[in-house]
C-alpha cells in the first residue's frame, strides 16, 4: 500500500494550481455573469498544460500519462474547480477528456485522427447526448433510432439536458457521443454509441436557461435524418449501452472531481474567513458552532478525496490489469462517489456561505457560484442521486436490490 | 386547545390565495430575471386584498385584526410565498408590516399620520437598517452615532446589507427604522430606534448583487451628517436596542412564514410532478427513494408550520396579555422557527429540485428561485443561524449557556 | 386557536408529575435491572392518578374525560416516561389505555362490564396481538385464523412479539386484543377482532429476551384450537383490519407520548448536568459544541411535542365530531409522530448519554436505560418506521405512492 | 499509489477471518450474557494467531511485522469485532496491543522483558489509565500525583473509567500505563507515564455496571501512597503528556477499527436478512427504503474504512520514516476517523436493527450488542467526540481556532 501521489503526480498538480489561480481565478466571476461562454485564452492555457491531452495517447497529439490517465484527470479536474468555481471550465474540460478517453479506446482509426489531436489542442469539445425528454436516467427506454444505410447511419430523434451545445456548435467546433437504438427488439443489446460531430444536416438545437454554471451552455438536440459516417461509430454496433456505462464510470469519477475541487476551495476560503473575521470580540473560527462544523466538513471531505482518488486508480488498473475487476464492480466504487460528492459539495458551499453572513449571499463571495453550479450534479448530471443508489445496492445486495426486476 | 383558524382566517387565506394565483404566481419568473424591482400592480393588488394593512390600526388606514396580527401576516407572508418563490415579494411584504408593527407600536403620532396610510396603501415602503460592516449579529458593536441637536438627531455612520434600498429611496418612497448609538458609555442601554426616511440630505447608497431574491434590492447606506426630526424616533431614546429585540421576534416569524410558505409549494409541485413522471414505466412516486423523502420533508413541514402557527399566536398573547410572556421567553419560540425553517426550506428546495432532474436546474422549474432566495435566509438574514441557537440555548438551559459572558 | 391546557389538565399533569417523581423514578434503575415486571405498588399508584381510567367511561370505574381522552393520555404517558426512561411502565399503561379505549368503542356490554373496571383499577392488562411470524407490518398476510362455531370463535395460529405476555399471563391477569382471519377469501375485509383473556385452554406462550425495556415482558402466542367466547368480539365481524387501524392510531399517539417523554426528560438531566461540569475551567454548556446540539435537540422536541398534542387533539375531534376527519386522514398526522418520535428520542438519548461522558455508558445514569428502551419503537413496535413513511406518502401524494400497488 | 493489501496482510486477513468465524462468534452472545469476562480459549487462540505480538518485536516473543504494525493491527481488531461484535474482544485485544506499542517503544529493557513476552502470549493485559473524576478530555487538569523517591515513584490520586481492571487484577495478570503530575507547577510538561503493574500494594479498585461490552470490566483505581519501581517508567520523565498523545493516535486508530469492523459485519447480516425476508410478497430488498440506506451506509463504511487503513499506513510512516509527519499533523488524520467511526457505526447498527424489524429488538439479533457495545466510543472513550473536533480544527483551521487559548 501506499497512499503517496508520485513525484511527477505532485508536480502535475502544483504547477496547474499555480496556473489555473493566475488565469483562471480572476476571471472566474466575470465568466459566469456574462453567460458567453468559456474565454480562449482558458481553454488554451489549460491545453498548453497539458490537461486536454490526459486521456489522449501521444500519436495523436495528446499526454496520456499511460496507466494513470484518471488518476492524473482527478487532480485536474479537481484544481480546475478549485479556481473555477462555478464548474463550468471543470465540466467543459471532464467532458472532453472523459468521453474523448471512449474515442481513444473504441474510435475508429479515422475518426480518432480527426478528432483527437483537435481535442488534444483545445480547439475541439466532447460532449455526451444520451438523455432524452421521457427520462434521464432510464436508458434503456431510449427511443431515437439509428439506421444503417449505405455506409452510413441514419439518426432520427431527439435529446435533452445536454452540455456543450454552443460550444461544439457556434463558440468553437465539437461533437457528442449520442446513444442511438439501432435494432428495437433487442434491449439493452440494442443500442450503438456514435459520434456526431457538429454541422451536420438535420440537426437543429436549442438552449436553456440554468441556475448556474453560467459559462457552460445546456440544450437539446433534434436529429431529423441526420446521415453520420459509419466511421464515426464507437465499438460495435448494438454495444453502445455497454460502452456508455463505461464511460459513465469515467465521466462519474471526474463529475466527482470537480464537486470535491470546489469544496475544498470553499472550505479553505472559509477557513480563512473565519480566522480572520471577529465577532464579539473574537474570530469566529473561536466559536464551536463554526469551527466544529468545518472541522466535519473537512473529515467528510478528506474521505471522499481519498475515496475518489481509489476510485481513479481503480479506473486506471480496469485497463492496465485486464482481470483487475470489471465495469460493473466498478461501478460500485464510481457511484459512491457519484452518490456523495455532489451532496457533500452542496453540503459545504451552504456551510461556508453561512460562515460569511450577508455577504455570502453576494455574488462577491465566490462560493454562491459553487453552490448554483455543483446543483447540476445534485440534480443528477451524470446519473441521479438515486441511480448511484440502485447501483450500489446492485452491487453489494445483489440483484434482489433492483426494484423494477 | 384548539388548532384551527377560524372561519375568517380561512376566508382571508383562501382569498388571498386565489389572488396569488392568478396574480403573481404567472409572472414571478419575469420580475426575478427582470431584477427591476416588484411590479406596481402586485403591491397595490395585495394593498386592495389587506395585506399591508395586516398590522396597521384603522384609524391610519389599517386593516389590523386586534390581537391577531401575526397570526394573520403569517398567513399573509406564508400564502405570497407560495406564489412568489423566489421571495422577494414576501421579503418586502413582511419587512413592511413587520416593521411597520414597530411604528404602530412606538411611533409618535406624527410619524404613525405620516407613514402608516401609505404603508396601508402599498405606496410605502419600510425597512430595517441595523447591520455593519463590522458585523451583523453583533449588535452590541455598532458604531453609527446619533447625537440630539436642535429638536434633531444627527447620524453618522454606515450600514450594510440593508433590504429595500432602490425600493425606498427610487422605485417608490419609503425609509428604514435604525439602530443608532446614542450614549456610547451605556452598552445595551445606549441605542436608539430612529426612522430614517428617504430623501434626507447627507444619506448616499449602494447596492449588492445578489445571488436570488432578484426583484429586491439589497444595499448599504452610509449617513454624513444626516439630521432626523426627532418625531422619527421610535419609543424611548436609549431604549432602542429592546425594541428592535421586540421587533426582530416579530420579523424572525415572519421570515420563517415565507420559507414555510416556499417550501410547501415547492412540496406540492413536486408532488403533482412525481405523481405523473414516468421512469422505468412507473411513475416517480412509486419509489420509495423519492416518495419516503417527500413523506420525511412534509412531516417536518407540517411540525414546523404548526409551530409557527403557536408562535404566531404566542406573539399576539403578548400583546394582548402583557403577562402572557416577556419578550425574551418570546425569543426561545421564535429562534427555533428561525432556526429550522430556512434550512429547512433549502432541504426541500433541493430534493425538489432532486426530484424534477436536469429539468429541475433550469429556470423553467420554479423551485430553483426558491432555493437561491432562500439562501438569504440560510446565511442569516434577520439573524443568523448560530444566533438562533445561541438564543435557544441562553433560554433553555440559562445564562451560563452564553459563551462570551 | 388556543394553544394552551386547560387548568385541569394542567393540574392533572403537574399532579402526575409529582406522583411519578416521588414513587416511580427512585425505583427506575431497579425494576429494569430486576428484569421481573412492574411492582404493583406503581401500577395501583397510578390508577389511584386515574391514569388507567382515562379512556374508560364513568359507569365501567372509569375516569374518561369525555372528549378529551387521548390528550388527557397523552399527558399522562409523557408524565410517565420522564420518571421510568426504560419504558416499561409508560408502555404498560399505554397499551391498557389505548387498547381499552377501543374495548369501550367497540366491546360488547359483557366484555366491557368484565373488563373495564378491573383495567381501570390497574388489575387487568390490555395488549395487542397483530404480528405473526410472517411479518410484522404486513397485516393483510395474516394467517391466524378464526371459525364461529357454536356460538364461539375458535382460534388457531401464532403471534409474535407480543408486548405483556407473563403481564398478562402471569404477573397479574390480562388478555390481548387479536387480529384473525375469519374469511380467507375477503382480503382486508376478512379480519376479526378478539379479545383472548389470559388463560383460555390451548393457549401456549413463550418469550423473548431483548435489548431493554426490562420490567415489560415480549414474546409469543400459540393458539391451537382456542375457543373464545362470542362476546369477545370487539366490533362487527370481518370489520377487524379497520378496528385494528383505528386503534393503531391511538396507539401510535401514545407511543410517541412515551418518546418524547423520555427525551424530554433526557434533555433536562444533560442540561442540569452541563450547567454544572465543568471542563478546562468552564461549565460544560459554554461549549457550543454542546450548548448548540442541545438547541437544536430542544427545538426539534418542542415542535414534536406541539405536533404531537395535535394528533391527540385530532384524535378527539373524530369521537367527538364525526366528519371531523376520517381514520385514515387522521392516519398521516399520527404516523408523522410515529415516524419522527422515536427516531428523535434515540438521538437525544445518544446526544445526552455523549455530554456525559463515560458516565453516561455507565447503569448509573439513566439515559442509558431511555436508549435501549426506545429502540423498541425505533425498530418499528407499533408500526416500522417506513410503514410510516408510507402511509404519510399515501395520504399526501395519493395512492399512486403505494409501491406494491 | 496502490491501494491494495500485501499477499501476506491477505493471507493474515483471510486467516484470522476463519479463526474468529469458528471459534468467536459461536460464543459471542454468550459471553455478553454471562458477564464473566474474555474465556482463555479466547485470548489464547488470538496469540496463537499471531495477534498479541503484532506490535512486539521478536526478541521479546512478538510477531511485529516491521514497520506495518498498525497496518496489521487495524487489520486484526477489524476481523475480531466481526465476530464479536458486543466490541469485548477487539477493546481488551487493541489495548493490549495499542499500549504494547508504546511499552515497546518507550518501555525500560527491564520493563519490556518481563512484560512484553506475556502480552505477546496473551497472558497480561496491558490497558491505560488516564482519565480522572475531574474529566476525561482535560488532561492538563490531571491530579493523580508521582513524587520521585529512593528509585521509586510514589502515586497518589484516582483514576476513573478504566478499562480491563478486573482483567488485570483478578481475571489474568496485567497493569495500567498511568499518566502523574511529576512537576505540578510545569503544565503539559510535568506529567509523567507510569506502568503500574497489577497487585502493588496502596492499589484499590471498584467497578462499574456498563451499558454493553459486558465480558470487559470498567473501574477505578485510588492509589494510595503506591510505590512503583523507576523501570516502569516510560520516556523520559516529564515527557508523559507527549507520549499519552503519541500513543491515544495509535489507540483511536484501533478503536475505529473495531468500530468499522463491527458495522461492516451488521450491514452484512442486514444484507443477508433482507434478501430473504419478504413482506407484502417481495423481498425486503426490493423496497428503496430498505436497499436504499444500505447503499448509504455502505458508501459511508467504505470510505472511513479506506481512510482508516490510510490512518494505520500513515502511523506506519512515521515511525519509519522520522520526517514523514509530527504526532499532531497525524492526530489530523486519526481524529477523523475516531470523529466519524464510532458514531457511523452506532447508526448503521440502529439502521440494521431497523431492517430487523421486532426481531432486532431480541438478543437473539447479535447487532443489539453491536449498538450497546459501540455507545463506549460513541460516548467518548479514547478521546470524547468533541475533542476530535477540536483537533481537526486546531490542525486544519490553526491554533486560532481552539476555544480556550
Amino acid at each position: 500500500m501506499d497512499f503517496r501521489y508520485t513525484t511527477e503526480q505532485e508536480l502535475f498538480r502544483d504547477t496547474l494550481r499555480k496556473f489555473c489561480a493566475e488565469n483562471i481565478e480572476p476571471i472566474s466571476r466575470e465568466i459566469d455573469e456574462k453567460e458567453d461562454g468559456i474565454p480562449d485564452e482558458i481553454i488554451k492555457g489549460l491545453a498548453a498544460q497539458g490537461v486536454f491531452g490526459l486521456t489522449i495517447p501521444e500519436q495523436y497529439g495528446g499526454t496520456a500519462p499511460e496507466g494513470e490517465e484518471l488518476t492524473y484527470a482527478n487532480i485536474a479536474i479537481h484544481e480546475i474547480a478549485r479556481a473555477e468555481m462555478s464548474m463550468a471550465v471543470p465540466v467543459y474540460t471532464l467532458l472532453c477528456i472523459g468521453w474523448g478517453l471512449l474515442i481513444a479506446k473504441y474510435g475508429t482509426e479515422q475518426l480518432k485522427q480527426e478528432v483527437l489531436p483537435k481535442v488534444a489542442a483545445g480547439d475541439y469539445f466532447v460532449g455526451i447526448s444520451t438523455t432524452e425528454p421521457g427520462g434521464g436516467s432510464d436508458i434503456a427506454n431510449i427511443q431515437t433510432s439509428g439506421e444503417f444505410k449505405d455506409g452510413k447511419i441514419v439518426i432520427n430523434g431527439e435529446k435533452v439536458y445536454i452540455s456543450g451545445v454552443l460550444e461544439a456548435y457556434e463558440q468553437r467546433d465539437g461533437g457528442h457521443i449520442t446513444l442511438v437504438r439501432t435494432d428495437p427488439e433487442a434491449g439493452h443489446k440494442g443500442f450503438t454509441f456514435v459520434f456526431i460531430p457538429a454541422g451536420l444536416p438535420g440537426v437543429t438545437y436549442t438552449t436553456f436557461d440554468d441556475m448556474g454554471r453560467m459559462a457552460l451552455s445546456t440544450g437539446g438536440f433534434t436529429y431529423q435524418d441526420v446521415e453520420v459516417p459509419e466511421y464515426c461509430i464507437l465499438g460495435e454496433p448494438n454495444r453502445g449501452f455497454y460502452i456508455n456505462m463505461e464511460g459513465f464510470n469515467l465521466a462519474r469519477i471526474l463529475v466527482a472531481s470537480a464537486c470535491v475541487g470546489m469544496a475544498e476551495k470553499a472550505l479553505e476560503i472559509s477557513r480563512e474567513y473565519v480566522s480572520q473575521r471577529t465577532m464579539f470580540g473574537k474570530p469566529l473560527a473561536k466559536y464551536e458552532g463554526i469551527s466544529f462544523e468545518i472541522a466535519e466538513d473537512h473529515g467528510k471531505l478528506e474521505q471522499i478525496k481519498l475515496y475518489l482518488q481509489y476510485a481513479a486508480w481503480a479506473a486506471d488498473m480496469t485497463y492496465k490489469e485486464p482481470d483487475f475487476m470489471t465495469p460493473r464492480q466498478l461501478s460500485r466504487i464510481v457511484s459512491i462517489c457519484k452518490m456523495d460528492a455532489p451532496i457533500l459539495a452542496a453540503d459545504i458551499a451552504r456551510h461556508t456561505m453561512m460562515h460569511h453572513g450577508a455577504f455570502g449571499f453576494t455574488r462577491d463571495c465566490p462560493i454562491e457560484r459553487g453552490l448554483r453550479g455543483v446543483m447540476s450534479y445534485v440534480v443528477g448530471a451524470e446519473g441521479g442521486h438515486n441511480i448511484q443508489k440502485l447501483i450500489i445496492a446492485r452491487e453489494y445486495i445483489g440483484d434482489v436490490a433492483v426494484p423494477y426486476r
